[in-house]
């Protein structure tokens, strides 16, 4: 089969013909790619910097997220059958280990991430996942429609579900960074939640896609933005989504969160420096957030499939990856890159 | 291997001479039991309680209180190994449907109950469970101590960890039943909260060992229950655990509950009849308890490893399992009758 | 001032010329009536239905969902100034007691109900009420639009506020009654998740209507509602609102509920029986719901204020209150009465 | 009457004669003071670090954990009367902003805090606060016995009872720390949940107290303190409580915090320093503690008062304050330095 393979880093990934993946385990799932997301993770591994942290063998298959159709099952799955469409979690997990048990498995004790640990990913024509990996879609759906949701649509998705206790009638929340994560952030917001939504950004245009989606307030990052959220919200938000926190944006987050508010942060590049007496005075929080979990995948995939989550997309050839790479480095994707058969 | 049987309802098991369960599926696994409790729902099951609602082919093994030895183990099991000391939850889940996802696996879709639904228990040499159930103990732990906390032990356990975050200083529990669950109740209130703990029962013996593992106050039940429960609580409790729930005990359990305040309920029988208006009124909720997940197994052997839970066990050969359901029935049984091999 | 009063049970109240009511404590508030609804509470009133329970001294005004304009304030009162428009939470509360101190102001030891306790309602000119029953609003707001959100509207969006843990995407609730509260509820149902609303009711009309504002299902209620619903749901929903509450709905109620789901009572006058069992087997509970909390009343105006919550009212003269009461009692008021000066 | 009173900074305080506080709002309460904790604060107070931000008018009286008797109250005063024994909440709020209602009173839009903000304190004869900084207690108690419970107590209290939900048997928290707070730290862990309790400190002679009053695992911070946390914790604790939060201790229990795990600040004076990786891949929080609420304190005194939290205290006639100002800042009291009159 073709596939998207990284030989080495600082070089273009080429597209090889290689065996296809076969069902190794019980649990295994083997899927027929019908859609595979470029992501900003892929130009990082490209430039080395997963290398350190994840050590994959090369040449490896990158791409995480991904959907498509069942093609082959090991003999203890009974969640999906050949045939099936489906959409899948970046990691499998075990299923067996206490996060696991209690829902939280991205803590899994044994779980992998293939395109990114030492596992080949799905910008392939085919690709070895696991069963708790796999969730069902209507049959209708394309897969390339989707495939996005499953790293940055969770990503979003699982701040956002996580903050609504905080988010009730009267309190604000702002979003920083309108690029694709934060789009999807704030038509969560907007579907879950009354609370009013402020997005901050440098690009005017990504501020006016916002308020088509959601957004009650925009502030364009001219260099004045924490000034204009204090003033919007009189001292601070109650909840800040930071989906940029790098060159200085994390700064600007803290700050533009208020008293006894929450930065959650998704982005990440910077460094946080915070007197710990601005937590205690405050009562200030700041909230890690990794990439969500299976229930969370399948909880945003009722809202696609409700239309209140959607995605804007540009596909690309399998053989034309590295042009979508580029053009993701450039500058050049309006959402999201997606690599279809 | 030597196992208790049930050949007809109404009448009693027998000790059968059958084959020893096999490895079938990935996940399964064979347990060489160490220790198997005799459960009052044992008793109902010979009674025909049972026979619409699980409909098992008979004859078939009794027996869901289960501890002992990993034996063998399908191609899929990580979690344990042979020689493991263990724990079986009840009711092994499949770890793949959305319950099961959320750490709710009581509501697996997938689920089956060995000794009550269609398949073998354990009262018996050897068991067939599946990884989903084994929890791993210290190799020092003797199975026949803790088996009966794999059932009556999370059943308590898990109603009061779901009541907790109602139980702050300055609130009063009742727990309503200080028998065998209501008796882990008690400990675990008193492991896991500072409320002030108040136990009604018949039984003056009963209530004696309840104030020796945590109780503040004891009420005995002789009919003038409810009005010295509303007067120790100035009007009603924050929560009422009801280990009885019949013969009236439901009525009373609902009166000591006080405005604003949960009834938990986990015995059964009886029937509740409440006007609505009651529920309005005074804010009052009816909580339902279910067996407890596999993570509260996994909690509630932390207490017991750390004897902040004990439970006091009478141990009858397996060939004398009649035996021990007869005393059961009789109420001879003081605490919980242990089959041993 | 004019003010109507109940002089004796199961007699119309009359339009009588009293006093104006004044400050009489450091915290007390004099509002100036914009708006009173006129709620079926009022007409079981007139039944003498609350005598027993309140025991109001005859003759005295009744009215609990009033809003207007400050009239005077006591000494203590830091929160309203003279002329501001006003919303009024029905029950003042003394916020000095452990409940008041926990937000929980409904369940306040001190608490009075004007119109419903033994002090004068708000179907009059002037009401006197308390610094906390009131919210400020925005000075363009028209008493009259707002008023029956005091009471009917904090209600629904109470009981809806305390589900949406339990409603994320994927879940079905059911609003059984879309009369005055049931219509508040799916609009707050709408605004705050992403759950899928399924409303029953007899009154096609209300049903069509309860689409318009964000019904996904409708069921008419022509004594196949539970199968019908049980059907959409796969075995009953998550959440079931109980607006009605009486003759048979609450068991039907109870039925639609699903496994390991949440009945929420709102209505009330039938009488729930449920075998324990129930409770147990299922894990399902039933969640009682009283008059909304003061920060309710704040939330829910945040809404009304953005246009999420709106209601159809229809107006009369504050002389003409007892044709307002019997167009109530006969049916033909289409959203709610109002009482304007 | 007596008080001890600021005139510069960086000198010592003065004994003068003053008047008396009285009554001036109808919320006024004036206490006779019968134990006034002397705390860090007050070091700082003199060294003129709250010069800034709580500007008070010189001379004023200093301190902030008092208890005494209700001396006279206000007309609008309804939940304590003359005579009454009563610990004093630090901060008196105003019950009527949005956050008082929701029980979040050290939000409050309108507190004060006599002896740090412009208003005289506690180290005094009398001390004026208002009704609703008042938790009666129980006639008999001493009031010299609990004062400092008003302000270290409530903050060490807050902070445990917002982190109970993620301590459940099996987990780990660290209290880094064992001073005045954290041992009332290790007390509340203790006495509300079953988690492992590992203490760290520099003084051998604190962890051997901690050991007797709860803690299951002590660590001496003698350089080598993080290491030998994550090896106790297999990677870092669940939560970990930091009292210290200067000179690198910050830095430290960032780095005893596990995958999922939480830190909550108590102390201050230092700066973290953390990379948004860090936040995101391993889904940390940090999490900010201010002084506990109303509702903490009357928690907390029924701990007290069952005698699960004690104090260890030092008695000095109000005349010695100077002295036991010194002995604080010398670190020779042991436990809490309490002015008696």
């Amino acid at each position: 089969m073709k596939a998207v393979r990284v030989h080495e880093y600082h070089a273009d990934p080429t597209i090889d013909d290689i065996p296809e993946p076969e069902i190794r385990g019980p649990l295994d799932v083997v899927v027929r790619i019908g859609g595979a997301g470029v992501c900003r993770t892929d130009l990082h591994i490209l430039e080395g910097q997963w290398a350190d942290l994840q050590n994959p063998d090369l040449p490896y298959v990158i791409g995480h997220e991904n959907a498509g159709w069942v093609h082959a099952v090991g003999e203890g799955v009974t969640n999906v059958a050949v045939g099936d469409t489906v959409i899948l979690h970046p990691q499998p997990s075990c299923g067996l280990c206490l996060a696991c048990r209690a829902g939280r498995d991205m803590q899994c004790e044994h779980a992998f991430f293939p395109g990114l640990s030492n596992d080949d990913g799905g910008m392939a024509e085919y690709l070895r996942t696991t069963a708790r990996a796999c969730v069902r879609l209507d049959p209708s759906t394309d897969p390339a429609d989707v495939a996005a949701l499953a790293d940055a649509g969770i990503t979003a998705y699982h701040a956002v579900r996580k903050a609504l206790p905080l988010l009730h009638p009267g309190t604000t929340a702002v979003v920083q960074g309108a690029g694709g994560l934060g789009h999807i952030g704030v038509q969560c917001l907007a579907a879950l939640s009354a609370t009013r939504v402020v997005v901050v950004d440098r690009n005017p245009e990504a501020l006016e896609l916002a308020r088509q989606i959601g957004a009650d307030e925009t502030v364009v990052a001219d260099g004045d933005q924490v000034r204009a959220v204090q003033e919007l919200t009189g001292g601070g938000a109650d909840v800040v989504f930071d989906f940029v926190a790098e060159q200085g944006a994390e700064t600007d987050a803290w700050h533009m969160t208020g008293p006894a508010g929450s930065l959650y942060v998704i982005g990440y590049g910077g460094e946080l420096r915070i007197p710990t007496l601005e937590f205690v005075a405050a009562e200030k929080n700041v909230v890690g957030n990794i990439v969500g979990t299976y229930t969370d995948l399948a909880e945003l995939m009722v809202l696609a499939q409700a239309g209140k989550v959607t995605l804007h997309t540009r596909q690309y050839p399998l053989d034309r990856a590295v042009d979508a790479l580029r053009d993701l480095d450039a500058g050049k994707v309006r959402g999201r890159a997606i690599l279809v058969p």
